[in-house]
């Protein structure tokens, strides 16, 4: 193929960078490292290249699978569609499903564990969020999923469709659709969609993603995602083991240091977050003087959605806002003698 | 600040990185770089800082202009709200026009020149591209906002609202807000939604953007998007004299060698489009075989959406789909050979 050494004369410039509707070797270039960003990333979650839809983020991943079912649910001609979603999901989807229920969904907000007693012959999707951002509890999703495929059964229909939110922790729990059996999941930038789920995109246009996602591809952005997630997988198990070595570290020297410190993060749970409440302080007023001694952790994420927490209900039973708790999470660089300067410094700080 | 030259503890990775949500000194520097980028963006165009909403892109910007009034108007009760689009928009204006229709919107697909004869009582809102990505056609937008406005204040009301999509033509056009009037201005990743402009958001969540578009921001891209636009007006002049007397030579050139070729692009235009077509000819192949000949061109975008050229309807009155024409597009590495290279390579493989 001589012409691939030859001096190139781009005359495609509306096109835009790297845009892989191309029907030039620029373009076709471009195709090839979508197409291998998604079969890597098809492989990593156990489904075919054609059920990944790559986004611009969680947020839109999340609206798409919420807006895009209900919508499809509308051109179906479904009366009153249903929607059941937990009542600790990322705002993504606490948002998205009201704006559902704005347009014509009836709309359930509940606990986890009553969410598959109250499945109704109009529920058409149920969204439930894997690891949570703020807590870092984990939800029973594969069970869920399979009791979600026997009401479907039962019901001989295709509704409710199960969506869940993995975007807090694929990096710490496998996220595999032949395990965690979801029709919908999201993992950050991409939302995996399976063949059985009737959606409508959410952004209209060039037809790009299957018609599911218009809009030239950001290939950077696809690439560098395809090859985190290999990295991921490749050192899921043993970064967990060290972070949650970590965290036992921190938790123990927590309970030594400030006795009166309530953990709203349960046993169960992601490896790297841990949720502090400590009674009669000024959370936010914590987290600024914890970042003037060069601590930086967060009072409850902006994303935080939180009415209550339920996850340990005998250390506390009233509810709070996103203020009232520090949110510790770790990652790659995070050291043992880092949580221990911090419970240090933080302890310092209460006095 | 002892604390800014200290070592830090990082311990909100769940927060993301340059997340501009967080409380601590990270955040509190990806605060700024966002604002700092918001406000460079505003100076070019003319307008506040509150008035940029930054999205993944053009495609996303257009849809929730379309979107975003459309739902607006369900919110505060309108009857059957019309919209208006030129029969010339990107697919991303008229794929969204039409699920505006689909959700209950009255929509008319009109040629520009039509357009404000046709506003009626119930018109919400009239979208018209400023600069074809397809001809490079201009579209007299500073004129139509004016009759647009005139007729707002005739029937005193705040409808129809008009939005223009500039993203092919920002480069060469001058977009500032007090010069093009219009009320939604697309700009590539940047929508500008002025104050008067009543809008529902696209994407729900974290309540970034004024609420209008969540999602954690992107700052790298953002920070790239407000340099380039920085850099482009100040190279926009000369550039656009320098690419049309580019475009000059490649049509006089083009007449000279394939006298046959008949010129979609109007005289009125972009100075880095020339829309070609030759009669007869398979336009897709022969954009491989200029391909071969390492010459990239596109047939039409993948965003083309025309139905029709009107623009000159003496030399050609049926209308022709997208395979049928080659889009010749220039940019700041495109040199005087490039273009007189092109006319010779092409009617050699027109032999």
């Amino acid at each position: 193929m001589s012409w691939l050494k030859k001096k190139r004369i781009l005359l495609d410039y509306a096109g835009g960078k790297e845009n892989p509707s191309g029907i030039h070797k620029e373009g076709v270039l471009a195709r090839k490292k979508l197409e291998d960003a998604r079969a890597k990333v098809a492989r990593v979650l156990g489904t075919q290249k054609k059920d990944i839809i790559f986004t611009s983020g969680g947020t839109e991943s999340d609206n798409l699978a919420i807006l895009g079912v209900f919508e499809a649910t509308r051109t179906l001609g479904v009366h009153k569609p249903h929607i059941i979603i937990s009542d600790n999901e990322h705002p993504a989807v606490l948002e998205s499903a009201k704006e559902a229920e704005r347009r014509g969904a009836e709309l359930s907000i509940l606990p986890v564990e009553k969410i598959i007693e109250n499945i109704k012959d109009n529920t058409v999707l149920i969204s439930i969020i894997y690891g949570n951002n703020e807590t870092g509890s984990i939800n029973p999703v594969p069970k869920l999923a399979r009791l979600i495929k026997d009401i479907r059964r039962k019901k001989e229909s295709k509704y409710p469709f199960f969506h869940t939110d993995a975007s807090a922790s694929y990096e710490y729990l496998e996220v595999n659709i032949n395990k965690i059996l979801a029709d919908l999941v999201t993992v950050g930038e991409v939302l995996v969609v399976r063949p059985n789920v009737e959606i409508r995109p959410l952004l209209m246009g060039g037809g790009q993603e299957r018609g599911l996602r218009s809009g030239t591809e950001n290939i950077p952005s696809i690439i560098s995602f395809a090859y985190e997630l290999e990295l991921i997988e490749f050192e899921r198990v043993k970064e967990s083991e060290r972070l949650t070595k970590l965290k036992e570290i921190f938790l123990t020297k927590l309970k030594e240091s400030i006795p009166q410190a309530i953990i709203n993060t349960p046993k169960e749970s992601l490896p790297n977050i841990v949720s502090v409440t400590i009674p009669g302080a000024l959370h936010e007023f914590l987290a600024i003087k914890l970042d003037e001694r060069g601590v930086a952790v967060s009072t409850g994420s902006s994303c935080d959605s939180r009415k209550n927490i339920d996850t340990r209900p005998t250390e506390r039973g009233q509810s709070f806002g996103r203020e009232e708790a520090l949110r510790f999470s770790f990652g790659k660089n995070t050291k043992k003698t880092d949580v221990s300067d911090v419970v240090r410094i933080l302890k310092e700080e209460m006095l």
